[in-house]
């Protein structure tokens, strides 16, 4: 029973079979100017209601850090909640990508910050001139760090306090499907509607083996991205077997099938947590994850069980309290969950 | 009648002279290799009880970020209070000269930290695996952004917390002699003997025209900072007017005495608002700085009658009401604080 | 046809198996602490005859560019072939990974560089003191650039020159194999008894999807890269697909198997040009790949006939000539090579 | 007698004068926001004969890293001669400042090379895509880093293949006034009337104490230009003794007499050396610079004799021979220079 990451999952078999096949051609044009690069960027464009600039990277981190580097100047500053991914747990490769870009932290529970927030920092850093770095983007995560999600008329706040500075919107979408699924809205809806430029969207954490791609909504961001990519060692060789991944993930609704499942296991999971005294959620279950407060001692026989989810830290732990994680993928067996729920009868 | 800043004063008469003399010779070795350096380390080492590596620089931006580039590695992380000047009012210079280095922001108050607070936070950073950066130095300031001093106590036990963590300490000291003079400790006592490693030495804000050194405790943290110094442009070729005035900032303790010049100025300061309706000192007034709240409009008929200093904006402002900062200089005349009290008497 | 790049062929069937074997565990561990990595390393080890510290990453940009990061500070200077990979084809990748380490650019022919014009080189930047950046470490390419190899006491007399001045040997294997086989020694007479430290290991040419390694021969330089990798996004979070992939690649000798074909293929390539006047051959062929000057006219006809090949540059072409590459992989038919000479001996 | 460097010689008088008389004044506006700043910007623009906007800064690694900094990305390419300086002698402060943008080095006589040379280089670089750096500037030194003067129609000729490749212009005028005097043109027409966007403006070389300007002469280029200053720590927060220089030094064009002078002294000392059998001038003497072969044993004795010069290593000395640089300056003796001829005829 595994509860402890999307990636500890692996490829989902349509998405194998896709890699599979793009081994048959002899050969392939390469470095992502194949014939399926394209076709993956019409279907993103179409996914989107708009012409996309679509560029397949291969992980979240490079999918970020590319992505600030092209709407934040080395001297600028990003804005993002002090808990996101690209402030805690990329190891500062935003800071390399974009050249020492300084992400500025802003607070909120669940690892969302609001637009009151966002405006009261950018008083703070823009107030100080050429002292501080120069107000220039912001960055939301949708699912955020916490597994929370915002609502779309709190991304289009945020987003609409960024123009009226003329800073740009990225979107963190590493879970971007399991946010749209729970939003019930479009991906024009959570995306440039809601006044985002730039967005990273995940693959593989829903599915694909190493999939990502920055897509950009304004294509005057895009300019030089094929450098950018190049620079950041983010792409692929034979990029054949990208554009499959991102083809089948695509194709038939596969990638919201899989961000559906991943969420219902949560609300499931849930479910079992909110029975067990002494275990609180700590976080909306709006996505693909709970959050919860544990008895050190549970959590510690549950890991002996071969329960497997990772210790969250948080400040406000009480004594002899953990705080944890679990995540659930698309191929988390419902039976798991279910172990699970049994085996947190017996302990207790 | 102008708080502003400690820069808006100029040079020391007798750090002026100095530089005049320094055009006597009609050559001299240049690139920061004169004998002057030379001397100035030694006199550097002389005062800090220890054989000191001292290298002069032009800026405390300057000499912040080109002593953190030595002391953590680009995916490294530096913790500091998130009100210090390296975090909010170098444009994010340390992430250029470190490369990218990410600074942790630590929070408490008068921008001062503890050592609990810097404990938990390599916690939860360094619990973070390659995922977050590696936790590699923490930065003090003392005299704090916000006028405070840390105890000599207070800045062991950080340095300690440092040591068990395998981690290098700097000190920013910009307003060194402030401290000093406000602890009323040797300069050995309050760097290495207290687990400094390495210290920005600043002259410029207390009588120099542009004066900062970094200083190097350990030694080998030294190693080819002559690079590091050359290829941040923070060299002077004709760099014997650099070292005069080093010789002349120490020579006969004037770099102490107008730091207790200054000092006094800033305790009588604080005597006069002490005595203002409506106005609350904000932070302990330790060095050359006075922070108060005051009501907006007091605020702005004191800049209308000539009185300048900043607002110093902070979230707890009450409605009406700004947060100022007055700076008091070597050279500020004791009339002027007399004068400021005299304004504000009328004014209310 | 296609003799553009290794890359425009796919992936070898028996990695394509392990890859979708690796799929078959219900999770695995992520980020490259699964199993198959450590053993993927002690394969590696076993190969090299020494321990090794080895971290599989995602292209050679990415593995040369770490690699350089760990041997050379940002002050440092690294010294190449002016018309070396890392020179002129990764777009300034070692420059961002590096922190703005300085590529000293060497000359000689075939693209590579002798021992003698190497010292020179190290005489003429580190003479400059602080003002040239620290001559830190030197890469070679075997193969190199022009498809030529580099003899064993070639590579230890550059090495030797390298330990005398205190720096570093990265050697960039993107075709490590094809130049081993032509050399016909051990992997451990090619490096670390050659005297080098670390080593682009590169798979993705030679067979995989996408797989360097960057191998460490002394493990110091190892220290704190799993925070490099992370930081420059070269992880793979599913690491089991890399790994597996490494071990596909080195069971049963499938590398050296993969190299022999196509350095054939080449011999047999050349062989035909050969036969061809007006073409001569401009470089050794002593990999998998034939350097040559062509007429434009032939070289229009034959990419006219559907004979996929690149231009590439040369200052010393003839009028009416151009220079063009010619790269054979494993997998090019037999057949294909054959028809070329046929086309070539129709169109002639 | 001291040829060794402009940078040996100290501070003009009268720019020594104007630096005592900017500490009159008890306060000024800090960080280069005084009056001052603002009239040295007003003097350029009179100078050049055009709206100008004009950053003062602290050095010329200074100057010209945030100078290229502000016309190419860090996925740029900056075109200059593989002598230059920015190529050899800031320790890569341009890789720094610039994020990591590639200097892509050009070869010609006398540290100049021709329009046609950096066309050729623009093709192979730019032929690459983006697997090359993105051809975004060429930086020219005038005077170059051998002594010699570009004339103006070989800068034009070299901006206006830049500006048929959308790239920007860079002149290094660490020596500017050396050039203009020599070419005796005017200041506009040997930067933006010949192609220039944005000017290295020297000053410390000429006679000040450190003072160089980056002049833009597209506004556009300046923008956010003072983040990009504070952030490599170039300003000087007592601005004023920075301004004050600059004024001082246009004021009843000191700074051209200076140059003529130097210029002067160089050609007066290239006099001398003409009539010594053995030493053999190598480069033009078009400004402050000799240049020569000469046997080292007469380069012994003369440092034996005090005589200081350095030693400027070539690859094409004949054995027994070195090759050397004479630096003249506005400051240097006549008498110097009879003195040297008096010598060598002694020690011949």
């Amino acid at each position: 029973v595994n509860f402890a990451s999307d990636n500890v999952y692996g490829v989902h078999p349509k998405i194998m079979s896709a890699i599979v096949e793009a081994n048959l051609p002899l050969t392939e044009t390469s470095y992502c100017h194949d014939e399926g690069s394209k076709q993956a960027e019409m279907e993103l464009s179409r996914i989107f209601e708009k012409d996309v600039k679509a560029f397949l990277v291969l992980n979240g981190t490079g999918a970020n850090s590319l992505a600030l580097s092209a709407i934040a100047p080395p001297y600028g500053a990003v804005f993002c909640h002090e808990e996101s991914h690209i402030a805690t747990d990329e190891c500062a490769a935003p800071e390399l990508f974009t050249g020492g870009t300084k992400l500025v932290h802003l607070r909120g529970s669940a690892a969302k910050f609001s637009a009151e927030t966002f405006k009261t920092s950018i008083g703070m850093t823009g107030g100080r001139g050429e002292h501080g770095p120069k107000p220039s983007a912001v960055s939301i995560s949708n699912v955020s760090e916490l597994g929370a999600v915002y609502s779309l008329p709190e991304m289009a706040a945020i987003a609409k306090i960024a123009k009226q500075h003329d800073m740009r919107v990225h979107l963190d979408g590493a879970r971007f499907a399991n946010a749209l699924v729970s939003l019930n809205c479009s991906p024009a809806e959570m995306t440039w509607k809601s006044g985002v430029d730039v967005l990273s969207f995940g693959g593989t954490k829903n599915g694909a083996m190493m999939l990502e791609a920055v897509v950009f909504f304004d294509p005057i961001l895009a300019k030089d991205f094929l450098h950018r990519r190049k620079r950041g060692a983010q792409h692929l060789s034979k990029g054949r077997y990208l554009s499959a991944q991102m083809i089948a993930y695509l194709k038939d609704g596969l990638w919201l099938e899989n961000a559906r499942t991943s969420n219902a296991r949560a609300k499931s999971l849930a479910g079992w947590i909110n029975q067990i005294p002494d275990v609180r959620i700590s976080q909306p279950v709006q996505a693909n994850e709970v959050f919860a407060y544990m008895p050190k001692t549970l959590y510690e026989d549950l890991e002996r069980e071969g329960v497997h989810f990772y210790e969250w830290p948080v400040e406000d732990a009480q004594p002899g309290e953990t705080h944890v994680r679990f995540v659930l993928s698309f191929a988390t067996p419902e039976q798991d969950v279910e172990r699970f729920g049994a085996l947190v009868k017996k302990l207790i």
